[in-house]
């Protein structure tokens, strides 16, 4: 392919505007979550979504595939066959009453970027792949990374087993209901070999507002956040009289906010060291069937997701909260029962990406700084798996799992611009 | 009446013992909660409870009545008319999933000791009135005391509007559903006038195991806490994601948490001064709607009981938890709307009947030992009121408001011939 000029590529993206404008209105349209957006995954949301891109890829003359976990991939054909191809991608399904953003954004760049290309009059080398992931938000099913780790065939046994958290329903079930090949799973059998892949990247929001409070409107990723995860934990004690002195009682919710300040301030500790990590109990409740206002709790429920860019520090952590749960059940007289505990790699950014997007950002005028993810994304599933990776993080003032997250559609397309002048170069 | 010795109070009160088996047993069976009691304010188990202690009384050949708040009266009519008369009795609603004692015992106690003064051949000067009280169990409709304050015309104005916190039916409806009179209520007509009233006496389980663990079978209530509370509040933050940096939090769970624990310090503080009090968070919770293991909580609902012997313990407690809500609201970004604040006197015990109640205890050669209530009790309507009331303790080694409450029959036999005695003498 010819070299193209950084002007070039901004005017192509440019006039995409109202193509993206239109695709991400669709998409919001047909996945209401009142509030917000519910794109539920390996469910109606999530499936309209990946319809939709389907229909609009094969609008555009891209090659439409499934895979045995219902990923979506619409391939542009490169010119060289069998040269290893360029994955451009992210999630399509949100958490319950989040944002129309957080995902999508991925896959709606991945298509820009196709659409952009062909504007100019570019043809590449290799294969560009949009891929459309399913099952990346684990608060349904409590599994990270499903829908990447099944195309890598790096899913861990048994995930299929796992159980939608509010209706029980198992994976297994919802991906045979949404087209997909669970024997194939079961067998290990991989749609995409990573010797086959030049890179995955991934466009996505910020899950924060940081660039929104630096005036940047996106940034380069270096690093995504490991974690382990404790998501059905519980605290046994005793439900008693409201009256219960203070020497008898074996409150489980003092337990549960003993643990939260002690994790708290241990992440304080830690962040005034110029540690990054994040603590977080999404779920922390007294038992609805039994608590009431004039008994002492009996029974605490909680989950944690602990996360930080250091295998050690995620070690570090945990080795201290177990030290305190200790110290907690003996002042307190309460049990611990932490339940299954997950896990996710720390994951490594390609440093050769990272600085090709910098440079690339830098040329378009473009801020070129580089941002730890405060979240976890596809692209871990895809460093773990040996493929080098990049992402762009996009601005989002209100931050995201929620229904106020907020993208302009100028930051996305300065990401888009970046990417397409990444790829451009690559698949020249 | 004659004077009658400690040797034959006990020997008669020990002859009631199947009767006693046999009260608690039924009452029992009719109301099981599994696991435990359910005897639902002005629901069916509360029902349950008054009719078979109606049914008990009529048999005893003891005058029924009902009041506007459907509140049930046995009485044993003296034999000198508009002679102040004496109360005896409790509640006999229970916690979800309570036990069968806290309440029920107060009013089987009242029946033990009327059949075995009849026994003794003895016939009281005033009427002896068994009250089996509707609605303490403030759980059902948070508000303190609802059968006492309707009996004596103390209610609070609004008190009928509450909403059962399961269902959100009114209290009135509930009321009158039972065969109350509402209009009688709300026009503040009273059933007791507390110039009638000699004194209310309770007899009522331990709902801590302090007894237990003293090894005593029971003592004498030295005094009723009064309280504070809010039973509906409501922190706001903001729902975020999992991966959002510490400084743009919004965590209502953290709050309650930190909340939670400055309260437990203010505790200990306060204990270790020896100031009696209790501090319990009976529902504290993440929003079942919005929670999940990759959400930041951005909302947080919690019940606060605060309660202490002496008024200006609570209204330090009080003064210094608005400030510790302060600091949080300011240190976290997050908002406390508190709600409805309920409140209850501190309840005095008449200190004659404690002197006599331990003389007669003593007498028996049981301890005449004295003791703060943990709970809060009917007799503290009363005594706001200005009705003397006393109140004996029986041991419980599992404390209440829970399944496994637990209470020895020959406990509550000691319990029943204190009582019996000095109602024997008040009575003469």
């Amino acid at each position: 392919m010819k070299p193209i000029s950084p002007e070039a590529v901004r005017t192509a993206i440019a006039a995409q505007r109202p193509v993206v404008e239109s695709l991400f209105d669709r998409l919001a349209q047909g996945s209401q979550g009142e509030p917000g957006i519910m794109r539920d995954t390996y469910g109606a949301g999530e499936n309209f979504a990946h319809e939709l891109i389907a229909s609009h890829g094969a609008d555009q003359g891209l090659q439409i595939r499934r895979d045995a976990a219902a990923n979506t991939y619409l391939t542009w054909p490169g010119s060289e066959q069998g040269a290893p191809r360029i994955l451009l991608g992210s999630h399509l399904d949100s958490v319950p009453h989040g944002g129309n953003f957080d995902g999508a954004a991925g896959v709606v760049a991945g298509l820009t970027v196709i659409a952009a290309m062909k504007a100019l009059g570019l043809r590449p080398r290799c294969d560009i792949t949009v891929m459309g992931v399913r099952a990346e938000e684990s608060v349904w099913f409590e599994v990270s990374y499903i829908g990447s780790r099944s195309a890598l065939g790096t899913l861990p046994n048994g995930a299929l087993d796992a159980k939608r958290i509010d209706t029980g329903r198992d994976l297994a079930s919802h991906i045979a209901a949404c087209g997909g090949d669970v024997e194939a799973l079961r067998q290990g059998r991989r749609e995409l070999d990573p010797a086959t892949i030049r890179a995955f990247l991934e466009v996505h929001i910020e899950q924060a507002p940081s660039l929104a409070e630096a005036g940047l409107p996106l940034a380069i990723c270096s690093g995504i956040p490991g974690n382990f995860r404790y998501p059905n934990a519980r605290i046994n004690g005793r439900h008693d009289h409201v009256g219960t002195p203070r020497r008898f009682r074996r409150d489980a919710a003092m337990a549960g906010a003993e643990l939260a300040m002690a994790l708290d301030r241990l992440w304080a500790e830690q962040e005034a060291a110029g540690i990054p990590l994040a603590i977080t109990f999404g779920r922390f409740h007294t038992d609805p069937a039994m608590h009431g206002l004039t008994t002492v709790p009996g029974a605490f429920d909680f989950s944690l997701d602990v996360r930080a860019y250091d295998p050690a520090v995620l070690s570090h952590l945990e080795a201290r909260m177990l030290a305190i749960i200790g110290e907690i059940e003996a002042r307190r007289n309460v049990s611990f029962a932490l339940g299954p505990r997950a896990s996710a790699s720390v994951g490594m950014v390609d440093p050769a990406i990272a600085s090709q997007l910098q440079a690339a950002a830098q040329s378009q005028g473009l801020p070129g700084t580089m941002m730890g993810s405060p979240a976890s994304h596809d692209a871990a599933a895809f460093a773990a798996a040996g493929v080098p990776v990049g992402m762009i993080f996009v601005r989002n003032e209100n931050g995201s799992h929620n229904p106020h997250e907020a993208m302009e559609i100028d930051d996305f397309l300065d990401a888009c611009a970046v990417l397409t002048s990444w790829v451009a170069d690559q698949a020249a």
